[in-house]
């Protein structure tokens, strides 16, 4: 799947999404279960639609483990697609 | 004035501003006047409201010279700012 320039800014244009993405960045893939992003204060419902958004650009990848749902960010995967995108959000 | 990094996004991610700037990034500075866009089949006052959005973030130059209002990407000044950005647009 390609993702559109199109798609990839809509993506980033969110405040609460460029949030998710700097917390992921900033600890190990697969340490962050998305419970671990209640203190954003958004309704889960809205969480969810962000987790979604983010994984439809190929941002995010997500694995079940028990009862948790944990989180990598596709950084060098989104760096080959879109170079210096991502490192824009995380020095913001 | 420092432009944030959610107003360039804003800015970028409408496809007629990006198309605004791809057509700029692809002649000479200043050679292009505000009339020379009427090809892009959107409203007089649309297109006004683009140019302001572009001005806004630092992405383009206006001055007037006769009756023509003519147009500069600030390419290297937007580039030392959000450096990438302006590339993933071009090349899109």
């Amino acid at each position: 799947m390609e993702v559109s320039l199109q798609a990839a800014l809509d993506a980033l244009a969110d405040p609460v999404r460029r949030r998710i993405v700097r917390d992921l960045a900033e600890v190990p893939d697969w340490s962050l279960p998305c419970g671990s992003f209640n203190h954003l204060q958004v309704a889960k419902s809205t969480l969810s639609h962000h987790f979604s958004v983010l994984r439809n650009v190929g941002l995010l990848e997500q694995r079940d483990e028990g009862t948790r749902r944990l989180n990598r960010l596709r950084r060098p995967e989104f760096d080959e697609r879109f170079p210096g995108l991502l490192a824009l959000v995380l020095r913001e």
